[in-house]
């Protein structure tokens, strides 16, 4: 998607290490008007997968999924990755590794919140090693419910999510697809 | 406002320790419809401040702080709890005591995304002691900004959070206010 890319270009900082810092929009400020067309668009692309949810992980999908959640008009459900003390005792919970933090983080949903029978869209903001999305799968299943998309605010093609993903047989989506990080330059893909 | 109201009576929990469970529309599931009324509510109510930034706290501030600056039409940050590797050595931190978790917590902003000058909005799902609320407003203080006013989705008047925050002297709006919740009873006030 042309805005999101344009902002990429503008604001994205490479930091080594396959790290793409995109605080000044999506993770720390957030720019609620790019969520905004970017939950229209994802919108847009799901809409003929009959989602019943919105599925993300704290903290960063928080926005991209709350975006299309009202273009969809559909509750959206974020994995905590503590569990608050409001949650009951037995909860759905799944182990992934996190890029940015090092180690592995817990991923929580709440019996509550994600049933049987439920139809599920993945929403993130980043598509790398598919790691944190198939996390979400994971409870998703172990709910009983069925994924029926996937998407991503950007995707890091060249760390293996879309490959990790195909195993899931659903529609995968990302708003910017990034061939490349070498040598401080972002290079989209084709 | 009478729509969040009706939700809270409809599925509020009162957990005891005068906690309000709210997890099925605003802390775990989140009703996306709900928060962009809350968010153009606040928008309305706000309109006259001359906000530049809206600022929350992670998470559970996200979903109606990014609504209202959809409205609004301005950048939203949210303060995190643990600083990510993609944030400078050098940034804005303050503690809190945190209700739900029992301990204190940090909140941090990076000096990037808050500057001198700016005229900020804080926008947090609870306003209970505000204990949050103030750590907001040290860190924007500390940061040279000017803080135009205050909104929380849900007030509890019985833990003296409004009071805690007149000396910050600017104006304080909360969508639905708490009187009590004794006996396992939700009570407004009027």
């Amino acid at each position: 998607m042309e805005e999101l890319k344009a902002k990429i270009l503008k604001e994205g900082k490479v930091l080594g290490n396959g790290i793409l810092k995109v605080d000044s929009f999506i993770n720390h400020q957030v720019d609620p008007m790019l969520m905004d067309i970017c939950g229209k668009e994802f919108a847009r692309r799901f809409a003929g997968v009959g989602a019943t949810k919105v599925l993300t992980a704290e903290i960063s999908g928080i926005a991209p999924a709350l975006t299309t959640a009202i273009h969809l008009g559909l509750p959206v459900v974020y994995a905590r990755k503590t569990k608050p003390i409001t949650m009951p005792d037995q909860v759905y919970l799944t182990l992934a590794p996190s890029h940015t933090k090092g180690r592995m983080v817990e991923l929580i949903i709440s019996p509550e919140h994600l049933q049987k029978g439920e139809r599920v869209l993945i929403i993130d903001d980043f598509l790398a090693s598919g790691a944190t999305i198939l996390g979400l799968v994971r409870l998703a299943e172990t709910a009983g419910a069925e994924i029926v998309g996937i998407g991503a605010l950007i995707e890091k093609n060249f760390e293996g999510g879309r490959e990790a993903l195909k195993k899931v047989g659903v529609q995968v989506e990302s708003l910017a697809v990034i061939a490349s990080l070498d040598n401080d330059t972002i290079t989209f893909a084709e």
